[in-house]
Parts: C-alpha cells; sequence; structure tokens
C-alpha cells in the first residue's frame, strides 16, 4: 500500500484526479461546486481555482497532486473562518471598508490608493464576495512574497528587469 | 438631443447600462454572451471582462460609458481576427508553441521561462481558448505599459516602491 492509500481522502482524490493522478484548475472548480465547501456563499470561479493552484503548484505543473490538495482544503477552511470575522455586520460579503481593514490588519502597509485599486479589482456591485475574497489574499500574499524575496536590503524597493516583471506580474 | 442619441449603438448600450448609465463586468458579461460576439467559442468570464473594462476605464470607476463600450467592440473585433490568424492549424484553440509565437511576433521580448510561465497560467488542458486569449494579451499589454511608463531611462529595469508594486499588478 502506498501510505496515501489509507487517507480517508485518497479515494476522493483519486476520483476528481482523473486519469493523470492531479488535479487541474477544472477539476477543482468541479469538485469545490460539488463539495458545497463555499458553503452559501457562490461557486469559485475558474479564475480563484487557478490562483489558489498558482499559490500550492511548487513544482509548477499548473496541477495539484495529492499533499497540495489536501492543503489546499486546509487554507479553504482558514480563509473562511477568516472571511466570517472580517464580514463583521454579518452580511454574507466584504464591503470595501471592511475589506480595508482585513488588509491592514494581515499587516500589509498599503497606501488607501493601492488599497482603492484592490477594492475596484475585487468588488462585484460594491460587495466583495467570498470567491474574489480568497483571490485577492492569496494574489496579494504571493505577490508581496515575490516582492521581498527581491528586497533582500529590506528597503522596500526592487530593481526589477522586464522579463521578471512580467514572470511575477502575469503568474499569479 | 445628446450627440450619442444618433448612434445606432446608443439604445443597446442604455438597454445593458441599466439604471447608472455604465456598464460593469457583471452587465458586459451578459452582453457577450447574449451577442455572441466570442463566435463559437466559450462565452466569457466574469475575469476576462474585468480585464478588459480595466484596460479602458480611464478614470477608474470600474464601468464603462458609451465611447469605452464602443472602443470595447472594436478592440474585441481585432482581437478576434489576431486570434484567427494566431490560431495556423484552424483548430479553434490556440496552442502553446502558437501562443509563443504570437507574444514575440507583437513584439515583446521574453525569455522562454517567462513564456512558459505565461502558458502555464492562460492554458486550459493544453489549449488557450479565445477568452483567455483576451485575457492574456490585454494583462501582457497593460504591465508593458505600466513598466515602459517608469523605465524613463530605456534600460529594461525599473525600481518599484512596494506600494506601487501591488497597485500594479493588483489592479489588471
Ligand atoms: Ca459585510
Ligand atoms: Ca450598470
Ligand atoms: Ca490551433
Amino acid at each position: 500500500f502506498a501510505p496515501s492509500a489509507q487517507d480517508p481522502m485518497w479515494g476522493y482524490f483519486t476520483a476528481i484526479a482523473g486519469q493523470d493522478g492531479e488535479v487541474d484548475a477544472e477539476e477543482l472548480q468541479r469538485c469545490l461546486t460539488q463539495t458545497g465547501v463555499s458553503g452559501s456563499y457562490m461557486p469559485f470561479s475558474l479564475e480563484t481555482c487557478r490562483i489558489m493552484i498558482a499559490m500550492l503548484d511548487r513544482d509548477y505543473s499548473g496541477k495539484m497532486g495529492f499533499n497540495e490538495f489536501k492543503e489546499l482544503f486546509t487554507a479553504l477552511n482558514g480563509w473562511k473562518q477568516n472571511f466570517v470575522m472580517v464580514d463583521r455586520d454579518n452580511s454574507g460579503t466584504v464591503e470595501p471598508h471592511e475589506l480595508s481593514q482585513a488588509i491592514v490588519s494581515m499587516g500589509y502597509r498599503l497606501s488607501p490608493q493601492a488599497l482603492s485599486c484592490i477594492i475596484k479589482r475585487f468588488n462585484r456591485g460594491g460587495k466583495i464576495y467570498f470567491d474574489d475574497y480568497v483571490a485577492c489574499c492569496v494574489k496579494l500574499r504571493a505577490l508581496t512574497e515575490n516582492f521581498r524575496r527581491r528586497d533582500t536590503m529590506q528597503q522596500g524597493a526592487v530593481s526589477f528587469q522586464y522579463d521578471d516583471f512580467i514572470t511575477c506580474s502575469m503568474s499569479i
């Protein structure tokens, strides 16, 4: 037996992964829609699924193996708890000022202009849904990590070559 | 009469825009799905609609007025023609090597590593659909313009402050 064969999630994973034994963005979207992990929230967009896979995809295959798949479910539960806390008035959506507060309280130091760009990008009709909240947080974290990794002197400024800038900003 | 009232597209625009007189991403998605402007291709994702609006949205409202709306239809027709040319084997999708060639022939100078990151991000099952092709091209153009605007000495390198880097890469 492979060790994973004993894991209760293994059968579920193999059913979703199909023949190639890995989960891609479309398979993930179907699975999240079926399991109802997004609760009463809207089903996940393909875009958010891609961003989540990109975050965990250490071998850059664009797909998830079993361990990455389990990590994702743990992470999703974390975001769900976080979303419920950020949604202070319990409206089921995060409003612009709630998103700003959440980003600041996660420790990001961003100007009001940057925050307003982020809100503009991720709101629908003035509200941020769970799906987009996750996409926003994952993207912000990945971009910040990319930046910090290059900011070795911690000066808050990084000199990017064009090729590196495009790779960083197009891949997440 | 406002000058736009004479325009044959005006009635169409007002019907889509609704009460606020501007077209947001969800209204655009509905309209593109109904008009079948994507032809035999898949309907546009909300993500691609947002990227297209971000591209034309000069007043940063996240919505499109009438002139932006007309510009978008012109641009979409251009991309459609371009897509048909790039899809050399007429398969209805752009394959990874076709996308690489297209990006190079548009004048972007990117390393094989950067090209492969882009392909990984925008393919579905090894194919790039029209929807994602448009998202990819618009994003690449906007990011390149953002970079060049800062690269005043044309050295191929830009020093980004953290806040500016996040604004650039999160807003498109
Ligand atoms: Ca709320
Ligand atoms: Ca509207
Ligand atoms: Ca083709």
